[in-house]
């Protein structure tokens, strides 16, 4: 199963990619901003696609083309400036959604925010809101397609050393959960088909990832 | 017909508000954010619901309650901060194209801006175009629906007096209008089913508002 990673030179990506080329069944194309970004994934034997996700949607598709899924990390995170939080978070997501569809890719696999749920946006603080909302709009824009999806809620995320234990759920009372760990939740979740159409949130815990996943 | 404006303390709602209480056909109730915009509009003999359009789907809908039409005019404009472009250009419209919904609402014209096209949003300058976005995610959201929509996309907006010419198609020239001029669109769009389930631009022009309208 070949996999484009949106935001493979994220952290979370860079673990994702190291973890796919490790794994036989799975390689990956990392989609990345910069030329300069290459070596890190070239290194690793993976493919590189240089796309500016603020481009368009042809170009994103084209990165897409021959590939079996495809995994949506890219984030400008909560702390950037609200400008990328619709650039990257919303449009970049959406525009990724849509060039699935365009290249006839149908599993998509997207990092999301702990809870993206409208009673989240309204609850969140002043200025992490916008963010949940942009989250909310492209989790439900993916909802409202018929591609393959599994959204991943991950709580707090660290950079920490993963321990591969892991609680999944729903309903879960906020915590952490290593970068690391959810790059490990996203190659599980490509591996099992039984997480297609199924959202699901993640924090640190004590179940190994693969039997956590079989379980949500 | 009763009006729901959302927006009304804005200077495109005040002008409606104005002119929707001097039309023997149609009433306004303004929905606005404080209990001391409300003179304004209690001196045009309008109904007012004060109402946060960063809270609640219910809450706006509750405002909506035995109204025929609700019309969409609030914004934070392009020259916000971004966050209030997520929370009210995108959610804020989002929540109140829900808000028909719950109360069983089916006109509904959204104001939009100029041009909301994917493509917009690629060649707009960067600074404009996370606003572009998020009018755009707004517009697919309510062509999404079932409701009886009409979505104004006006040019650039002035304060100068309306002269009650405007120019309405698609794929205009870029111009400028003067809000009171908006204001006296949406009214026309209001009194004329023929716009129901279309979109429009907008600018000055040499025909008078309705026979443009008419002809869209």
């Amino acid at each position: 199963m070949k996999v484009l990673v949106v935001g493979a030179n994220g952290q979370i990506g860079k673990h994702l990619v190291s973890f796919i080329q490790e794994n036989k069944n799975l390689e990956a194309r990392a989609m990345i901003r910069n030329e300069e970004q290459a070596s890190f994934f070239e290194d690793l034997g993976a493919e590189t696609a240089v796309v500016d996700l603020e481009g368009d949607i042809d170009s994103i598709a084209k990165a897409a083309e021959g590939v079996d899924a495809i995994v949506f990390t890219a984030g400008s995170g909560p702390h950037t400036g609200k400008d990328k939080t619709i650039m990257v978070d919303l449009d970049g997501a959406i525009k990724t959604v849509e060039a699935a569809k365009v290249a006839g890719v149908k599993r998509f696999v997207m990092i999301s925010s702990f809870d993206t749920r409208r009673k989240a946006i309204l609850e969140a603080p002043e200025s992490f809101a916008p963010y949940v909302a942009a989250k909310y709009y492209a989790d439900e824009w993916l909802r409202g397609t018929d591609l393959d999806y599994t959204i991943i809620h991950p709580g707090g995320l660290t950079n920490d050393k993963g321990t591969g234990q892991v609680k999944a759920g729903f309903d879960l009372e906020i915590g952490k959960i290593p970068r690391e760990d959810v790059a490990r939740v996203i190659e599980a979740t490509l591996e099992n088909e039984s997480t297609i159409g199924k959202e699901f949130q993640i924090v640190s815990g004590n179940t190994s990832v693969n039997k956590a996943i079989q379980s949500v």
